[in-house]
Formats: structure tokens, C-alpha cells, sequence
């Protein structure tokens, strides 16, 4: 079986544009017929080579290949999320350890020339990598929880987080005001950093405990020396009390010198915003403090459906901006996502 | 009580100079007469400061503040390691949760104007941080214990070493040729990554499975682009292996691009040699592959108890190049690690 589908590509001057694919239905793939997708910045990064885009999406099972049974529950007429992982080979260890998040052999939007993307009318998906959607979650809501949801769910999980513990967002934007969200229904202090006063409110909305802008963090810091003392890092606090843990979900990436020393011995960082370049670290801090800077690739497919029936439980919903699934909605989208506009998280809508 | 001690200490030349400190012995301290003391790359951090210096002492105890009893098991007479935490609390959770390395209010080497440390004829040390040294190590091998040693150790406990586990070292210096002998002791794949070719014999002889020159995996680098698939960091990584802990015991800090190609999925780096500076991280690799940097700050008490009884069952010990404890001596010793000919560990001995 081969159909023709309406898919949005990269392309050389960065703009979307609206492409024609024929995929063929593998055995264990899906005809997918989506209807929502999250915009996302790892996006962004792909948007100038040839890559079909798009990885927060949502749509409706429309066929099954022959052995799709063999491998997942699935059946058409569900309705599924879509996300930045696309085909988990379900042999390495990771996957049979779990941890399928990092499957050694998994197929991703990352991958040359790859033409499944999530932005578009519908496309052929690996049963393997489809999450089932609850009833009680509007597709709208669901796409941004593909990848956002998933990524801050994942560092959660991945540093152990408890209702006990202190943890601090760096930006409030797709990622960090579900992070606010998720941790404050999970009992947490939730310790919001920000550019300016411009969000204190709505994250207290959210949930947020306390709610810091940058400036009262630069303020200390004139006065500490480079020697590691507690003494040092006291003082280069302020009047902020230390962290469990640190998910730093900005658009570009944020000083870690600033932020290190408001870490509590032993804690945890999470760098969930993606930078291709190399970023300057502290170590030194890492060594001192023993601090975990932990990666986190989204989150294992258990972890996807513990997330969705939170969501369920607690009633937490993305703040969403809706576009029109077309070529010119798309890039309306993007250019909200770069102007730091998106409000907040942008989701394309078929 | 007061008494005079020869000890030795930074200056703004950055050259060690000779000085006397007439400390007196608080309640819970104890009064050390020191006789070897290993000489750490951190120590350098610190010449140029006023701080006495040396933190891989050992020495014998001469008498105990009247407290000391209520906090340690330490008699006259015993002979003892002397470390880089120079006092704990006792009572911040760390401590209380044996996580006592991260101990939220120590006494450090670290601290400014520090009168404490190893290098000199004898010193107060409170008797928190001292710990016993069983009678089949030697002193000379049990100062580098103190510091390489328990760096080495502790971050085998961080990363949750397995006897099964495949674990790389960058550099063969102090805390490298204990590592190679810890891990290959501890039943793991041990694979060592030096400069040159120039330590491969030696390497292979304190039980390194493998041992590879940075230009070996130079080589595969160029054919990389930056995009995180699968397929490039199989490249990147040419025939080497995943590994699943990595640590880094270079003298300078080496280039994390050439290094987390090489990791599993999930593994963990754990950077253990001290620089002040910000290095350059592509923290992409940490989301893209889930590795993990960790924390190590030496190692908790009861893991240095762990260590010593592991060096003895396994008859592991340092190798070192003995200076006389004098400011010829020390300085002598000083400028042979800075050259990078100390083999392996300098020892000053009184």
C-alpha cells in the first residue's frame, strides 16, 4: 500500500514548506491521520535540511500493517501520540531494560533525510513508538505533552524527584510551565528563575512557590571569589535557599555559573533545552558541590503513560496557541516560537 | 595546650615556603605528628594563597582534646590518614545521611587563610576527618590514598560500578594508575586513554584491558557531522567500544567532544580532576545519549574504610617517587608534577 501525504519540510533558507510523500505501510507501521502538533525548538535546528518536522504530535490510527499485533496493542480508530522517538527496536538493552528512551538502535526525527514529521495531514509511524491517548485529554493538549510534557516528566523521573525536595525551573516557557505544573501537583517547592518580573504572576498560577528574576541572582554574585568555600557559595545564594534539583528549560542557554552555586550539595541539574555548541560548565562546582548534571532523552514509554494519567488526575493542561496546519500557519508558528511569542507552546491544528 | 609546627604554605610567587603555626588543640581535635604526605594537583589551585597545603597526609596521633572520644574511636599512638575534608559537622543532613564527603559545613583545605595541612612535621587535625590506616599499608602508599585514591574510589561508588561494566580512564597520572588497578581488580573491561602511546606497557601491567592514543580516536572524527544520529556517533566512535563510566584524570581538562561519542547509552562521566575554569561541554550529547556527569568529591568515611580493605585484600598500592619533607624538598616534588614527571605520585617524607 502507498498513499500520497501532505507533509511540512525543512528547507535550505530555514522557511517550512509544504512537500508530497508516498510512504509505504511496513508491517509493524501505522497510516497515522494527524489532526494536532506541538512546535517545538529542536524544530528549529532541523528546519534547514530536507527533514520532514514536527514531533509533538496527535492524530487518529487510520490501517495497520500485518504484524503491527506482534508488537504493540494499538488498533485503528485509536487515538495516538507521536513523539521525537519514532521506532524503538525493542532488542538492545535498553529497551529490555526499560529504558527505552535511549534504544540503541531507535529511529528518530534526528535521522538524514528522515521524512516521518508530525507536521502534516498524515504520514506511516512504527507501532512501537505510538502512545495511546486518554479520553480525558484533548488532543490540543496532548501533542505539547509528546515532547515538552515528556522531556520535564523525564528529568523528574531521572532525578528522582520527591515531594519533598526544592526544585528550581530556568525559564518559563513550553517546558517550564509544565514543569511548574507537574511539581507543584507532585507536592514540591517549585522555584521559578526568569529573565524579568513579566511571568511572576502567571507562574504563581501555575503553582510556583517562589518566583525569582535574574537580577536578584546577579546581585549576590559581585561579591563572592573564585575559592570554593561554603562560605563562597552561601554568599553567592543570597537569601535563596539551596536545590534538590535545577531543570534549565530556556530558549538559549543560561549562565551555569550563575546558577551552580544555588544548588544543594549532592543535587541534581537536568539541561533539558537543546544547544548544538559546546557550553561552558564549571566543574569545579560539580566536584565541590557534587552536583549530577543528568541527561535526559524524553521519557520511556511507561514514563508517557504515568505522565498522561497525572495529567488526567490533576487536570494540568499546556497553555496552548493555536495555527492552522498549513504551510503558511506553520511558519506563523515558528516565528512566534523564535520571537518568544509562542504563549505557550504553539500547536499547529489540521 | 599551644605548640610550634613547621609547615608549609603557599606564597604569592606560587613558590611553597617554610613556615610556623603554633595552633591549639580544641576540644574534639587532635594533635598529628605528620610523616608522609602525597602531592595533588589541587594543591597547585592554592600556592599562590597564604593557605598551608597538602591534603594526602598521614601521620600518628600525639594527644586528644578532651572531647574527642565523643566523636571518634581514634587513640594516641594510632596511625592515621589525613584528608581533604579537614572536619565534619556531624549534624547537616548530609553527614547524618553517611553522604559525609558533601558534609554541608566541613572544614576544607579549600577555606581561606587554611593554617591546616599535611605538608610539614605536624599539625592539629580535628579528629572527624581522621581515618585509621590499616597496619598493611604502608604510610608512604596510604597518603595518596587520601586524595587520588579516594576520588578514584568514590566516583566507582558514584557511577555504581559493575564488575561486568566496560570503563574508560582519560590519563595515566596519579589518580589514572590507581583507577586502572582498582577497576581491573574489581573484574571490569578497562580501558585507558593517554596521550601518547609512550604508558601502553605500563598500562597493560596494572591490568588495563585495553589502552587506546588520543590520535586513535582522532582519526574517526573528522567523517562526524553534528547531527546526533545513531549512525554518527557509531562512527565517531570507530572500533572503540560504548563504554559505560568514563572517568577523567587528566592533568589539563581534555575535549568532552572527542569522549561522549565513546559513551553507552546512559553512561556516566565523571570529570575528576579540578579546574577552575569553565569548560567547554556539547550538552547535546547528554540528551542525545542520556549520559550522565557526575559529582565526585573524594569519597564518604565508610567508603574510605572500603577502599583500604579492597588496596589490602588486593595488595594495590600507589607508585611513587619519595622528596624530603623540606621547601627544597616539596618544591622539588611541586615541580615535577607541574612537568607531568612525577611516576606516579610525589610522597614527601618527614
Amino acid at each position: 500500500m502507498s498513499k500520497d501525504f501532505v507533509t511540512f519540510k525543512g528547507s535550505s533558507s530555514g522557511k517550512v514548506v509544504e512537500s508530497t510523500i508516498q510512504p509505504s505501510l511496513g508491517p509493524t507501521e501505522a497510516v497515522v491521520r494527524q489532526t494536532h502538533s506541538g512546535v517545538c525548538g529542536t524544530d528549529l535546528h532541523l528546519s534547514h535540511t530536507n527533514n520532514a518536522l514536527g514531533h509533538e504530535g496527535v492524530g487518529v490510527i487510520e490501517a495497520l500493517g500485518e504484524s503491527a499485533h506482534l508488537i504493540s496493542d494499538v488498533k485503528v480508530g485509536d487515538r495516538v501520540g507521536l513523539g521525537w522517538v519514532q521506532k524503538y527496536c525493542g532488542k538492545c538493552r535498553m529497551c529490555r531494560s526499560g529504558l527505552d528512551s535511549l534504544c540503541e538502535d531507535s529511529k528518530e526525527l534526528w535521522a538524514t533525510n528522515n521524512d516521518t514529521g508530525s507536521w502534516g495531514k498524515g504520514n506511516v509511524w512504527d507501532v512501537s513508538a505510538l502512545r495511546k491517548i486518554p479520553d480525558e485529554v484533548e488532543s490540543k493538549h496532548a501533542g505539547p505533552l509528546m515532547c515538552a510534557g515528556a522531556t520535564v516528566w523525564g528529568a523528574m523521573q531521572r532525578c528522582k524527584v520527591m515531594s519533598h525536595h526544592r526544585v528550581g525551573i530556568v525559564g518559563i516557557g513550553g517546558l517550564g510551565h509544565l514543569a511548574i505544573q507537574f511539581l507543584a501537583k507532585s507536592g514540591c517547592e517549585v522555584v521559578v528563575f526568569s529573565s524579568s518580573d513579566r511571568k511572576r504572576e502567571e507562574a504563581l498560577e501555575y503553582g510556583a512557590t517562589e518566583y525569582h528574576s535574574i537580577g536578584d541572582i546577579k546581585s549576590h554574585r559581585g561579591e563572592t571569589s573564585e575559592l570554593y568555600t561554603s562560605q563562597n557559595i552561601k554568599a553567592a545564594r543570597g537569601s535563596i535557599r539551596p536545590l534538590d534539583h535545577l531543570l534549565i528549560c530556556t530558549g538559549a542557554q543560561p549562565d551555569y555559573s550563575l546558577y551552580m552555586p544555588l544548588m544543594a550539595m549532592g543535587g541534581n541539574v537536568a539541561p533539558l533545552t537543546v544547544d548544538l555548541g559546546l557550553t561552558p560548565i564549571p566543574l569545579a562546582a560539580t566536584i565541590f558541590q557534587g552536583i549530577n548534571i543528568l541527561g535526559v532523552k524524553v521519557c520511556n514509554r511507561t514514563e508517557y503513560d504515568d505522565m498522561f494519567r497525572f495529567c488526567v488526575r490533576h487536570n494540568i493542561r499546556p497553555t496552548i496557541q493555536e495555527f492552522p496546519m498549513t504551510e503558511a500557519g506553520i511558519n506563523e508558528a515558528v516565528d512566534a516560537l523564535k520571537d518568544g511569542k509562542a504563549h505557550y507552546r504553539a500547536v499547529v491544528v489540521a
